[in-house]
């Protein structure tokens, strides 16, 4: 029973999302998964290249469609997909779905938690599809695609298995009535809702989409896993691999189905307005997610665009915060949900412990540190990754005629290892807190916004309003006053923005750890779903009790 | 401290949601709350009569208003309410948030447990209200406005506490980087979501109202109620011994708001729509359901109408069957979000201990015994009670014209104690399969319909049919054969309508039990919510974990 052979795995996950103190079941380190792995992986993701993906258990294709180009090398993939008609990927996913619903909940976890340890031997063909599909660096292609994607999905796995445990399957119930008493034999079901979609984003295909996926799945619910046409390969070797451990096991591999499509053809909406689709998880543009979020009669989990601010207001050490806050920005060239993207700087400059510095040489020196990363030789490339698409590309060449003062103009960076790599160095510009026409939008990318403010209750004031109007996934602020640190925390966790206060060193603030920090409050435009907590399970199915009179 | 006080309260109501076995914190029965307390209800119900409501610590008022008529005596109850302006409401329930909301759980759950406390003091004056508003007689009055619905707003504190305690508030946490390690102080914080309103019905003021109101206050939120203008008397009371608590414990008495308004002038849409409402209850018509659950940005919980079937398959003895289907049908004269509609009676009739018994004469024998009990003196009266409004009079009065064949014809019946009392016995129609137009409308009140089927199976189609499009939120199945017990628990429950299967005595399918019985599965038309499952209670704040490095 694969149920028993994962149990301390899944004891110890759903102990860790309870307590939320450090917990991980996937090393993060590449080095922890062998010497020879990185090189291996390599040669299997380069045997992928130019042929049809015949790995899936999936037939009945109506043709066969990919289109992938590696930000690094500018050459197509050359993998070609199976595509299917919307009804046919709905009506499997439909009859696949009695027999796993029947399926008791430690058994679908043991599956799935074997599934997870089968993704596990492809973490690194999975690296390098994603680094050659999103622009990601090896290293976070690697952790976030591989450790941390697995890791989230154990945490949804955990949580559903915490949740749908929750009551006693069968009980009796008597009540008293004096001298009689009545008794009914009463029995809970949690029913799945229906057919789940993951529609997938192009900078980060998987760890975006396997929570979905098992959130899906260990409630009970079939899933169609719908990639973005540009990065479909990382997101189709972990749903081969899932289809594999299925039917191994006797269960219908349909049950993850991969339905990808092509940027001539998109076919999201269909899906999406299927009506036997029930469950929809989204990440992408904020249009498109609030079009999800307003069909009827579906059940949504949406991420998408938001403004990331960091409130500089007082340091012990500024270098040390310049150096984090540099790394932040360049970090996969901003393309992620919790990059930073507006600074709000006092005008009176900020408060160290070497005393007051000034606004023009706070932002000096944050620049210096930006231009430094980005030329380091050891650290620059590696840092800033490739930009995923020529939309990104073409928004950080025109940052410059957005309006405000040009601190830095981005320029190209040589990538040594892949000379045509899509590199370019952040923008910063430095605009007046009047100017929210430009810092109330996502810039995604490599664009970095100085906000000039009265002081830092203007700050605050500005934050806030931001996050409560278009969306915030995560706050930084710097503060030693413990009232102002106060204050922060409780206007922005007002508008149902978290704070990270005064990180430096080697931990920042575009990271969220599985177990223990929710991804997406779900509390503002930014998204209405987080992971993982429990409204991302607990949606998926419906608590019914049936009763019957004990004579 | 009041958390002290109740804490074994609150505790053993925890164990209850988690058990679901038999659990009652306020006893049903009237003789438990001592031999005078009926006789001194019905005296300071009376005391209230024709005049100002003036009990409430709201001020500001733009007005009085007041149209409740008694369906027991057709006359005016002459109680006024303070009406106030829409914006004022939301603007004092904004101001009570900042404190309320920084509360301790622990603390909430105690003054929230002694204001269940002070309303129990006024369970006979809310008995009272309840008859003379809604037509329920005195026995459910008290039941369902007392002691059930105190025990399902205590189930809604019990949830919350369990749930806004579910991660610690406060941890360290330590990721381990090979020499060195990240420590990072996390908080945990449910932040509530904003002001909620809870739009009440006419026929059950006090037992639909108090799940939401309590699922608000628990986590934080301030709650306006909105009571139906012609129900307002019973939650009146309620609300003002909610106020009183908050009060001598130094809380804001308006995080509780009574909002009365009038059928000339309802301000329900004004409420729904005000920006800073963020959470509706709602109980009531499909239209205006399906209206709040339309409105963007509110996180909304709904019961609507639905059609509840009863399945005829099989019994053992069918007289206790029949006297069973034939109370549930009379209680309240079906004006009963729980009570069945829709008989399915295949046409070869049904396989009983003693025999087959024939279509014809299952449906003679249940028309017997609704005639024999609506003319029972000692059980008639009482367990009709009287018709709330004139369109349910209407409704019963014209059923006959309804469609398909008249097996019983509604009459007017007497009741000895209130000579005018509005009282109408149950009409029965019998009706082809075809007839869909006719059965798959919610028929408020004393309207039974039978359908002819085929055969089970074909019941069982019909029925899930009625329930997937039109809503259900209870089905009663009356089989002796296993299988197609299962076969009926499986399908009705993948319609998300819960199942009571071959009950007689004294246990009707209209009872759900707090703390065992779940109200309401959300899961079809019927409504989006459940009294009380976690979703009642989680989407009414959200999860902000915030981190600080440690140095």
């Amino acid at each position: 029973m694969l149920a028993t052979k994962h149990q301390n795995t899944i004891d110890a996950a759903v102990k860790a999302n309870h307590e939320r103190t450090f917990y991980s079941h996937y090393p993060e380190h590449p080095k922890a998964y062998g010497e020879e792995a990185h090189a291996k992986g390599v040669q299997s993701y380069q045997q992928l290249l130019n042929k049809p993906f015949k790995q899936l258990l999936q037939t009945g294709e109506t043709g066969w469609t990919g289109e992938e180009v590696s930000p690094y090398t500018q050459e197509v993939l050359g993998v070609t997909y199976p595509s299917f008609a919307v009804d046919d990927l709905v009506k499997r996913a439909g009859e696949a779905t009695h027999a796993w619903s029947r399926t008791s909940v430690p058994e679908r976890a043991g599956v799935l938690t074997e599934t997870l340890e089968r993704i596990k031997d492809y973490f690194f063909d999975i690296a390098n599809a994603t680094m050659h599909t999103t622009g990601q660096s090896f290293m976070m292609s690697f952790q976030a695609s591989g450790p941390h994607a697995n890791d989230r999905a154990l945490e949804a796995i955990a949580t559903g298995y915490h949740e749908l445990q929750r009551y006693p399957p069968e009980l009796e119930w008597e009540k008293p009535m004096g001298k009689i008493s009545i008794r009914l034999r009463k029995t809970f079901r949690a029913i799945p809702k229906g057919v789940g979609v993951v529609i997938g984003c192009s900078t980060f295909p998987v760890w975006n989409t396997l929570p979905g996926v098992y959130a899906n799945l260990i409630t009970g619910n079939p899933v169609i896993v719908k990639p973005h046409p540009r990065a479909i390969l990382p997101i189709a070797i972990a749903v081969s691999a899932i289809q594999q451990v299925l039917q191994e096991n006797g269960h219908d591999p349909l049950l993850c189905q991969l339905a990808a499509d092509s940027s001539e053809d998109l076919i999201a909406k269909k899906l999406a307005e299927h009506p036997d689709v029930k469950l929809i998880d989204y990440t992408g543009s904020s249009a498109f997610g609030n079009y999800v979020e307003s069909l009827p009669g579906k059940t949504v989990f949406t991420e998408k665009a938001g403004v990331n601010s960091v409130l500089l207001d007082s340091v012990k050490d500024l270098d040390a915060v310049i150096q984090n806050l540099a790394f932040s920005v360049s970090l996969y060239s901003g393309q992620m949900c919790t990059a930073p993207q507006n600074f709000f700087i006092p005008e009176a400059g900020i408060a160290t412990a070497a005393g007051q510095v000034s606004f023009n040489d706070v932002v000096q020196r944050f620049r210096d540190a930006i231009v430094a990363l980005a030329n380091n030789p050891k650290m620059g490339a590696g840092t800033l990754g490739a930009l995923q698409n020529e939309n990104t590309l073409l928004r950080a060449q025109e940052a410059q005629q957005l309006g405000g003062k040009v601190v830095l103009a981005g320029a190209a960076v040589n990538n040594e290892e892949f000379s045509k790599a899509r590199v370019f160095a952040p923008t910063i510009i430095e605009v007046s807190s009047a100017d929210t026409n430009i810092y109330e939008k996502e810039l995604f990318g490599p664009i970095v916004l100085i906000v000039k403010t009265k002081d830092t209750a203007h700050t605050i004031q500005l934050a806030k309003q931001m996050a409560q109007k278009h969306g915030a996934i995560t706050c930084a602020a710097y503060t030693t006053d413990p009232a102002t640190k106060e204050k922060i925390a409780d206007e922005m966790n007002s508008v149902f923005t978290p704070v990270s206060f005064n990180l430096t060193g080697f931990i920042w603030v575009n990271q969220h750890a599985a177990f223990s920090d929710f991804h997406v409050s779900g509390g503002n435009p930014a998204g209405n779903a987080s992971f993982t907590n429990q409204e991302f399970i607990i949606k998926r199915f419906v608590w019914v009790g049936n009763r019957e009179l004990i004579e």
